[in-house]
């Protein structure tokens, strides 16, 4: 708030200059009370300014009595997630009556550091949603991998003042904290400097280990899982997530742990949201209609997504609908059996109907983060995979999740050690490449599980340091793939018998795009389509999604990083030969 | 929090290094759930670092069952009103629980300035209460009287930035601030500025009106006074307070306005509590049983005096009893039927037991705010009444409250024009003498309804401008009554027949005292005596505090200031002559 402002939004409030926009006849949702009321609401300067009264108003739009509800804000999401720029995520999410988002954009700092940071503040910064970012705090995620950057303190002390940073991200490495790493405080110790918030990443932390985590002063958790680890992070002074994403979705399950007693401290987010799940099933208002439909009461869901998370972040100026509030907020016909907003209006400014934006948001030129690919001396060679014995560690895709199992298996290989593909055995080559540095460095590795009979898939995200992955069958297929993504600066792409079946493009940072949702929609389902029918990847796993956790050191059992196989339950590198 | 406590208080959750003391069987109060839970509860460095779990502890304390408690957060009160210094107010209200209190120290501001704001600052910070302070918004409180200071937005952004001033002290002025009055909007500004709070003081505003003072970003309220007032204001965002002072008792006025949707945005409060009060009932305990024994949850009680209010002041290090929050708290053996502390602990310290202090807190010496008395030119001829008429216009005392009445009378005058006191008619004079700054400014009035018969009552508590105030029939005890408190430097003062018949001695800024809490107590006791059986003051009203608020000129409908009789409802000065 300014003081001219203020003026303003007094002196219309007083009726004593005309407000820009009134919406007629809203049922109003009261999120301060869990309640609605019928009332013309006013708007002026992008502000709500009061209810009813004597007052008027340039334009009008008549709400027919439907339930007018505050924007909704996603407590935490990766906006890379969705392979869109901002402004296209914006367009995208908008329509579905997210007005706010929260995001760490860890993955394109992972690729380009404080370059992919600045990219996103810039990219986010004049669109209609709303985006904060949480600062970075786990890059990269491990020690075990080469990722495109290190951001440490110093780095957090540069930008945590400007006031679009709430705070430090999702807090992951829990042993850092727990164990008082002078690191990790260091980190932390920027929050306690500025007061903001820590987000922590705590699956299935409890008791002690829960009570250090906290007192290190992390506030928020994505990571539940069980009704009985919710009310108990909340009873420990943490607001608790209902996160419904495309792979982890955390609403059912925890939602017989929200009570009467205890919804206030209760947020929802999406955390990773795939382009095809957003076009599908929507954003955060998914995981709030979910909610409603089993049990949950609508105004104490909408006001989890709304009050609750200005509240946990201190956005004073959002998250309901009140006098001198930010006019965010949504028309929608009922609210008890899930929520689909009709029309959005952001600042008090019509912006999408019927699930469509009606105006598309302008997009920034992706300096410094395009093409992000220093490859050094890859060739099919790098991809040689001679493990040293017959007895080999695989890893064991286990559909539905990222948690890969600790497998073993007896191999074939040739004359010089080299691992030779039989058909009918499921056992596929892995490799990862390093693309940040030019360091040269790879690593393969045997995996069971993908189901693809003959080619290669290879993608440049790869969890969280978004080196290239590909597998496959043949070294010919696998080094096309990764020459293709090299050559683009990034993407999704299959090859099969030395020919390109399918890519998807990401030129920003090998993550993103600037292309349409649109395209970026109907792209990835003809290439789903291809993965199942030409390379017959098995139907109960993601082609895609699979691949890109699979590098990722910090989810049990095996995972492979550019510096080789990691047994993520004893934290350290192993051979592939057993 | 620091980096280095926060390495403290991990080692010890984590049960690495011992603990300072452990709480042991406590049925601890889940603000967050509203609900309790047993537990052992570790604490260091003042500091709770959590449950059970492994860990040691240097010292134990066996809580037995008892239920342990968030220290109660009063948010919002005038420390002034107590009679006490901050040290001494300290142990008086902590022995009842109260741990932290929101304290607007406007009157000693009007007396002192920023003299009485620093002093206020020095002598509340090495006490075991936390106290916060609110920039005063309203000093002078109108333009109708002489105060000893004016304010200025320059003076609120020299303070504003201190962490212990949480923003802009109950805005008085609604007028104006809903016509957008410069100086007033300039005082705002200073609070968005820094993103501080505004507390709001909004008797029986409602509608249009409270849409515009809350769309200046005011955002809490203490004047309601019914349900659906309070109703309103939540559903237009403002936290609405539940007051329980001396004078003004709305717990039970508005108690039904509250529900399981709205609790959230509810606080308890004080305002101002006299020093008998405190004594007889307690602190913002009082009112939180009150609630409790009238019907509301005694969880839902509790988080209204603890977390709701460190929510709504952004006081995240307290409010709650999880790991990294303050070690504030107390046991108590029940909760159904209000709440009266057994033990009190601050930073983990036991310092009050079973309603007393263990070690008196230390006081400050109140230099610059000592006998703030300049008053020239007084003599028994200020007293002098001289209506021009015998049908004047009277202050009606009506009981029970601040409001007086317009009334009229036919009095009897001497040949030159003086009026003369009739017994038996209860017909007094009133006189108000500005003592800040010299002016030899007085004015007189005539009072109805106080009942004294014979004698003088004066002080120099005398809202908001605290000028001396006196009532009496003759001008020789009224001009004796003043001389007392000028030579004193303030307080309260009793005359007849030249003798004086008691005094209580507040000689920092006339309106408090260094003494202790049980002299002052034990004072005031003995001068309510005297003043009904002496005086003969009427035993329907309180002839201290009746005569504290003649000078209050915001408050319909005769009220008296050293500049005249004033009429609040037409806003301006009138004559005594009808």
């Amino acid at each position: 708030m300014t003081k001219e402002k203020a003026s303003v939004l007094i002196e219309t409030a007083m009726g004593r200059s005309d407000a820009d926009l009134v919406i007629r006849n809203a049922e109003v949702v009261d999120v301060y009370s869990r309640s609605s009321f019928r009332a013309d609401v006013y708007i002026k300067d992008g502000s709500i300014v009061g209810f009813d009264g004597d007052r008027k108003a340039k334009a009008e739009h008549d709400a027919k009595g439907k339930f007018l509800i505050p924007g909704f804000i996603d407590a935490h999401c990766h906006i890379e997630s969705s392979h869109l720029s901002p402004a296209e995520f914006s367009d995208t999410v908008v329509p579905c009556g997210t007005t706010t988002v929260i995001a760490d954009p860890h993955e394109i700092c992972n690729v380009c550091g404080l370059d992919g940071l600045d990219y996103m503040l810039k990219a986010s910064e004049d669109i209609p949603l709303s985006v904060f970012l949480m600062f970075p705090s786990c890059v990269p995620a491990t020690p075990f991998e080469h990722s495109g950057a290190v951001l440490e303190a110093g780095d957090i002390g540069k930008y945590i003042d400007n006031p679009r940073i709430l705070g430090l991200g999702e807090m992951m490495n829990y042993p850092g904290v727990v164990s008082g790493d002078q690191k990790v405080i260091d980190k932390l110790g920027e929050a306690y400097r500025t007061g903001k918030n820590i987000d922590g990443h705590a699956p299935s932390i409890t008791g002690q280990g829960l009570d250090g985590y906290i007192a290190a002063g992390i506030t928020t958790d994505h990571e539940c899982e069980t009704p009985q680890e919710l009310q108990e992070k909340v009873r420990k002074g943490m607001y608790v997530m209902l996160r419904q994403g495309t792979a982890c979705r955390n609403v059912l399950q925890l939602l017989p742990g929200v009570n009467e007693g205890n919804w206030r401290r209760i947020l929802f987010c999406t955390d990773d949201r795939q382009p095809q799940t957003i076009s599908e099933e929507g954003a955060v208002n998914y995981g709030v209609s979910l909610a409603i439909r089993n049990g949950l009461d609508p105004f104490t869901a909408i006001a989890a997504a709304t009050l609750n998370a200005a509240e946990c972040y201190g956005l004073k100026d959002r998250g309901a609908i009140s006098p001198g509030k930010k006019a965010d907020f949504f028309l929608t016909s009922s609210i008890s059996g899930g929520i689909a907003p009709d029309e959005v209006f952001i600042d008090g400014v019509l912006v999408a109907a019927d699930g469509k934006i009606l105006e598309k948001a302008v997009h920034t030129e992706p300096v410094n983060v395009r093409g992000r690919m220093d490859v050094k001396g890859f060739s099919k060679a790098s991809l040689s995979c001679k493990p040293g014995s017959d007895h080999v560690r695989v890893i064991d895709i286990i559909p539905g999740g990222v948690v890969t199992g600790a497998g073993e298996a007896f191999i074939k290989r040739d004359e010089s050690g080299e691992w030779i593909h039989e058909d009918g055995k499921d056992i596929l080559k892995l490799a990862v490449i390093e693309r940040h540095h030019g360091t040269g460095n790879s690593a393969v590795a045997l995996i069971r599980g993908y189901g693809m009979r003959h080619g290669a898939v290879a993608t440049s995200i790869a969890h969280d340091s978004h080196n290239i992955i590909v597998i496959g069958d043949n070294d010919d297929d696998m080094a096309a793939a990764v020459e293709k993504l090299i050559s683009i600066g990034g993407g999704i792409t299959m090859f099969k018998d030395g020919r390109e079946l399918g890519t998807h493009v990401l030129e920003i940072a090998g993550l993103m795009t600037d292309d349409t949702a649109e395209n970026v929609v109907k792209c990835l389902a003809a290439m789903h389509e291809t993965a199942e029918n030409e390379l017959h990847v098995s139907k109960e796993i993601d082609p895609f999604m699979t691949l890109c956790f699979m590098a990722l050191p910090v989810i049990p059992s095996y995972k492979l990083t550019d510096c080789g196989l990691f047994d993520v339950r004893s934290f350290q590198f192993v051979s592939n030969a057993l």
